[in-house]
């Protein structure tokens, strides 16, 4: 949607809302739709040509005004699910449905979904060892449980291991800043040695730091035979999978109870938006279920419907399916698949032209829209250059450390990002990097 | 705002955006300000008086573009929070002001409150015990913690304890639905003598069951005298607190160390925004604070600025703020006092309508704007006026259970609620008493 548009279809929302509040008294003040209504009125996956915002915006009025807010929130919510599950060909377990045990979920952000994952799977794991030992107290389980990630997993992950009052343990990555399955099974044996308990393992698929992929296909079978809750945090690199070029990257999935990715960041959908599916529903809703008489209604026990309020931190709700059904059919998979592509190609570039000049090294395999680099040379060097740059205040740098390298990432992350941009921040930096060489020298 | 005027105005605001994206070029991806220009530049509190919206307007490209989302997000939220524990006449205590060792913070819900609340007293004791028996492991001391709260509070509290992963007991309330001193220092010598170790007390104003008070002059002293950490939930009462005639219904907040309620429910901020103030910040922070070099920044270690992210669970954030500087300055604070008060009068009348049919009976003191009341006789007549009320979609109500007694409640809660409409409601419930009653008879 170009900006004229994008004026013309703003102010007639404009008109759609004030339209709606002046007419309010006449609407029914509780729908007359049954549970699962929605479904059988939109398509069961994403358009791959776009739609036109006239057609949205029709069916705004025809399938979701007579919902309401409820239950027109949750129903486009688990369809959307479904339809962003099938566009990342996530395993038809991960799937609502109609008749499906699994389903996607909106959380506010990944850190929410890890925590919320390892709630589910220390519920899973007390229950079940107090079935085995009914004498067995949740603390003294709670104290022998240990969760899993590698030591490149985001600082969300430590935080819900202790949010969640368990421990957490980084498994040392490989040279290519992955976990492995026998630095795992060490680890794990050793703890099992000790009488720990293995319940729960974060794998991340694009990692904050440098993008890399934790190997799923290796770590996944442990999990499966160690009977450990295998969560899959994609926040980043999520948004890719939707092209069959990089589908492979999420090869493994199948091994996982709960994955998560956020459209905010990489699929145009505005923040927050982070979309969580598991395979069994029941697994996160038994851990939190509360049913106080204000909260109950007819249809909660009928199996129809979905009550999302258990599958999240908070009890209250936005309508956030909408933006995620708009986006989907402004763009199309097509267009969606495009935007992903030309941010790829776009890192791409930026690594050519880094490679040409021999004073910078890429310090990690560029796989999506993130370039790792640095100058040759000192951590101290790479600081004094990344201080150049932000003062600058032309682009904007955020630095990783690479085991015991102090490293640049450059990411492409913008909507209205060209060719032009990345060429002309790479002579930016070229040029401080000269400035800051000849001052050195000086 | 009138119609025709939100229209206007709404069109301008497409035309804002649209501009802003059009130029987006010529902007700098990093503001020039430094941390802590935002607050000189805006009143130190909220104006009695509506502003107009170009005020408003201009103060946004004035005052927010500079500081773009960083650092204008988290010093308008800072201000914000300041400006409306000001309305509500929060001790000093709790504001973070300019050397201030408390302040504010917008969590998406109440229940993610209480449970920062919640999560934040469990650090604090386990350090404090551990710091006296270096050997004490957090599992012994997580498994003899115990958190309290009526046996009215809200769902969400029995949620977080379930969560953090300590037990939650339920002190009985009294006649007036009330937790008093007595049946709390019952359950605490009790569970002291058994071993365990109280640490955390919510206390609810304004329940959601029926609007009551717990009584925090008596119970707020015991937990300053137990080391327990005190947290207020008023999650809808909350804002009836800037009117001075309800502001005794605070009383006693100088006890807690936390307290929160949600704008969005009565204070015509949109949703979400759950307003949470403490007494010490670094309380809530220490419990989390993970400072991953992704997420450093030059100015962390100045104590100048807020890293909002270490005072809740998700990462990311939202401009939340802009929305309540939009409201406090568009109603003005005796704006919001009449919207408050109106509603509170129209609960009285419907409860003055309720008490002239000798059918009917009140069920708790009205105090704000829910009014419980109930069919003389028994559950079962209650539920079926319920089923027939709700049945009719003209107005949708929510039960609630008082004891043993299935008791109704009409809540005022729509901005643009008036005296017709709770009338209206009034003569449709009695007509449809008097048309249940009619079919059990014949």
């Amino acid at each position: 949607m170009n900006s004229g548009e994008f004026r013309r279809r703003g102010k007639e929302m404009v008109d759609f809302v004030a339209d709606y509040l002046e007419g309010i008294e006449g609407r029914q003040v509780y729908p007359d739709v049954e549970p699962g209504y929605l479904r059988p009125l939109i398509p069961t996956s994403a358009p791959e040509e776009p739609d036109t915002f006239e057609d949205i915006l029709n069916d705004v009025e025809k399938i979701i005004m007579p919902g309401a807010a409820s239950p027109a929130c949750t129903e486009l919510e688990t369809v959307m699910m479904d339809w962003l599950g099938k566009m990342l060909k996530l395993p038809e377990a991960f799937l609502a449905g109609q008749v499906g045990e699994g389903g996607g979920v909106i959380q506010g952000s990944a850190s929410e979904a890890t925590l919320m994952a390892l709630l589910a799977a220390r519920t899973k794991v007390v229950r079940r060892l107090q079935a085995a030992s009914p004498g067995l107290t949740q603390g003294a389980i709670m104290e022998k449980l240990v969760a899993y990630s590698s030591d490149q997993a985001h600082s969300s992950v430590e935080r819900a291991g202790l949010i969640g009052g368990v421990k957490l343990k980084a498994i040392p990555s490989d040279g290519k800043f992955a976990m492995r399955a026998s630095a795992l099974q060490e680890v794990l044996e050793k703890d099992k040695a000790e009488g720990l308990i293995p319940f729960f393992l974060v794998a991340t698929l694009g990692t904050t730091s440098c993008c890399s992929f934790d190997n799923l296909l290796e770590v996944g079978p442990i999990c499966n035979e160690e009977n450990m809750w295998l969560h899959i945090d994609a926040a980043y690199a999520g948004s890719s999978f939707i092209c069959p070029e990089f589908r492979h990257l999420l090869n493994g999935v199948e091994f996982a109870d709960s994955f998560n990715f956020n459209p905010h960041k990489w699929l145009l959908v505005n923040f927050d938006c982070s979309a969580m599916w598991v395979k069994k529903r029941t697994d996160l809703i038994g851990a939190f279920k509360l049913d106080p008489l204000y909260l109950k209604h007819s249809h909660q026990d009928s199996g129809l419907i979905t009550d999302y309020r258990h599958w999240q931190l908070p009890l209250g709700r936005r309508f956030r399916s909408l933006k995620m059904w708009f986006v989907f059919r402004m763009y199309g998979v097509k267009g969606l698949q495009a935007y992903i592509r030309k941010h790829v190609q776009l890192a791409r570039e930026f690594e050519c032209l880094v490679r040409q000049d021999p004073r910078f090294e890429i310090c990690a395999e560029v796989t999506l829209g993130l370039v790792c680099f640095r100058l040759k040379g000192s951590n101290k060097l790479n600081e004094d250059l990344l201080e150049r740059i932000n003062s600058a205040k032309k682009i904007h740098l955020v630095p990783c450390h690479l085991r015991d390298k102090f490293v640049l990432r450059f990411a492409i992350c913008s909507r209205s990002v060209e060719l032009t941009h990345v060429q002309r921040s790479w002579e930016h930096i070229r040029q401080l990097t000269t400035d800051l060489l000849r001052a050195q020298r000086d």
